[in-house]
């Protein structure tokens, strides 16, 4: 009778050895109009006071506070017009006593002046400025860091440079930035039987789906693929394979992982390395092996695509996350839906269905996991506990959506 | 007195004026591999069918079904083994009566084989195969087509190819696909006070956020964003940045939009082509100007950071995603959290407020919209409708993220 299965683990254990597995962080340098989406590796300290000088808020006249007191509609303030800056130039002059500068938001404060008098309530008459309404002190001033002074915390080392940040690091000068290196991650497929797309399909032969899939994915936990082909269904092909991408962070197989003739992954891993898992308690994914090299991970997926995607989905992605520093998961947020049919689920395994949802309800996808037409109607997924045997019709359900965008 | 806006309209006439903007879709082909992420235009129908021919599911012995009827562990049907072919072969003989060949998983049936036996139900004595269970007619295989027809449709037009579709692409044979050409953004940030960060900042200047801030945004939406520099804040300059740019599909800049002295972005649209909106009834953002230049949409942002993002995330950003044909924003997908403090609105004004999570509790973040330190600390924002005037403590908001990842 066949070879069977080492030992078939809980999703738990799996986790548990996961979180075993050692992860080597690395830093690099980049400018910061290549950081988008990058991971800050220290705190950032800001080297400028913002605004970096007294800075007006308004388009108006800066003047002396206490040269307006009493100025009102019916009897105003007359100030000297001497000089007039926009946003960016500086005032060559002082706002002395019976003075005043005509200022445009965003430009820095004349010496001397305290506050800005709005537009609105002024009039410009032949260079005497009617000040209608008396200017508090400070009024309509940014004062020099104000928003943030110099040498203190802006962002913290662990932070997304989402777009916003990004913008928050070049408005107080940065120009590179330290990040982490993004993990590189080796896909490989294995099968006598695959061809890559686009190229003739023999008879005999099928289309590669997971490198691609495989490859896009691994864009998406934050990490560099690198596509390494097909390797043939044998020991020395799949070992030369592996051992040209010992430089990747962590190695992606997908077949060449069940128990019978030609599925070589585990016997490879054993020479060259272990093998943590060979089997787990899921449904679809049950032939997946976890195993290590030189204590780089190698991820053996099954080679059928709608069980490669899934173990990719459960195990695979959140651990390249944590390896390329994301934080928390926003993909793992789910989203409630009615489910369109009662379900029956595999006992003793936890199970994982692929889910299309139309007109707001979850239609479970009951195709095998070879089927890539399970794939292509896909939208998400969820999950059965292992104690669950049945989701009654009409239920709500947790979906996991495959792809956030 | 200085002028005043135009006309301030609510947010709701704003996204009818935006629904009136003519939107020109192109189309081009891309290779698969860079294809991720892109928006089909047209329905997908396969080319072959999967599989493409009859395949075995797992790996045993290909039989004939007739052969097998009456066998037991007791008494076993001895079948001659005739040749043993992989995945990926094809055998080079027929299975006539009372012989078998070995097959493995994904390897397509011999001729007139109609069964597979698991191996696990089989032993091999030197070349005799014993079978100790009956096979079904078709069992443990896959029907060529049976999982998708030559000519089926494969997926729809708008299908947004995320990873998984990209793996069902390349599993139907497709090398190159048509998808939406993304649409080209101009950024221009204005202002004689802007310097572009790393640059030496003199007295008076500030570093220009804008440009890093919404060039990242930009492609969250599925567009490609041109960075177009900063121009001077008069008639003149911005009127040859606009004039630059006009081959983009649309130009979003910042700054120039208030109605003070030096404020010109109004002026040059009304001369260039005409102005659609110039203020709107929320904040931040009052100054808000959309125009268009020979049917070119023109988003003028204003200059201060904190509501040039807010504005660019609640108006300008569904245009984008709706212009690139992405489909529904999952961004828009909120999360549900207590808020730390009561909250007085503006009324009048739909108010939008940056909250920073702590805790699973919103905090909201009470700085004017030239706070680069509010753009810093925020995870997200909330709507306080018009007719709001007070949030209290510990009700619940739905906070929308900046940005999903």
């Amino acid at each position: 009778m066949g070879t069977q299965f080492l030992k078939i683990i809980d999703s738990e254990e799996v986790r548990k050895v996961m979180n075993g597995i050692k992860i080597r962080k690395e830093i690099e340098e980049v400018p910061l109009e290549i950081a988008h989406r990058r991971i800050l590796t220290e705190d950032i300290y800001t080297a400028i006071d913002l605004p970096p000088f007294n800075r007006a808020l308004m388009d108006g006249y800066a003047v002396r506070s206490e040269d307006t007191f009493g100025a009102s509609e019916d009897n105003p303030v007359i100030l000297r017009l001497i000089e007039k800056i926009k946003a960016g130039e500086s005032a060559s002059k002082k706002v002395e006593k019976g003075t005043c500068i005509e200022i445009n938001t965003g430009a820095p404060m004349p010496e001397e002046a305290n506050s800005v008098v709005m537009v609105e309530f002024t009039d410009n008459k032949d260079g005497n400025v009617h000040i209608y309404k008396s200017a508090a002190h400070n009024q309509n001033i940014a004062s020099k860091g104000s928003d943030i002074s110099k040498g203190s915390l802006l962002l913290k080392s662990g932070t997304l440079l989402t777009h916003d940040k990004i913008g928050v690091l070049g408005a107080t000068g940065f120009n590179n930035i330290k990040v982490f290196k993004k993990p590189k991650i080796a896909v490989i497929s294995t099968g006598e039987e695959l061809v890559k797309p686009g190229e003739k399909l023999k008879y005999g032969k099928i289309y590669d789906i997971n490198s691609l899939t495989i490859l896009n994915a691994v864009k998406t936990c934050g990490c560099t693929p690198i596509y390494s082909g097909i390797a043939k269904d044998n020991y020395n092909d799949l070992k030369n394979k592996l051992e040209e991408h010992l430089d990747a962070d962590v190695i992606i197989t997908s077949g060449s992982t069940s128990a019978g003739t030609g599925d070589v992954l585990k016997d490879v891993l054993n020479d060259m390395g272990e093998v943590l898992v060979h089997g787990i308690a899921v449904k679809p994914g049950k032939p997946t092996i976890i195993g290590s090299i030189n204590n780089k991970p190698v991820f053996g997926l099954p080679g059928n695509p709608a069980a490669a995607l899934m173990i990719f989905h459960i195990f695979v992605s959140p651990f390249l996350r944590k390896m390329a520093s994301m934080p928390d998961d926003k993909k793992s947020e789910s989203f409630k839906f009615k489910i369109a049919r009662r379900f029956h689920s595999a006992i003793g395994r936890h199970q994982y269905v692929f889910v299309k949802i139309e007109n707001n309800v979850a239609h479970p996808i009951l195709k095998d996991s070879g089927a890539i037409t399970a794939v292509a109607e896909a939208d998400g997924y969820f999950e059965v506990p292992k104690n669950v045997e049945i989701v009654e019709e009409g239920s709500e359900i947790e979906v996991i959506p495959l792809e956030i965008y």
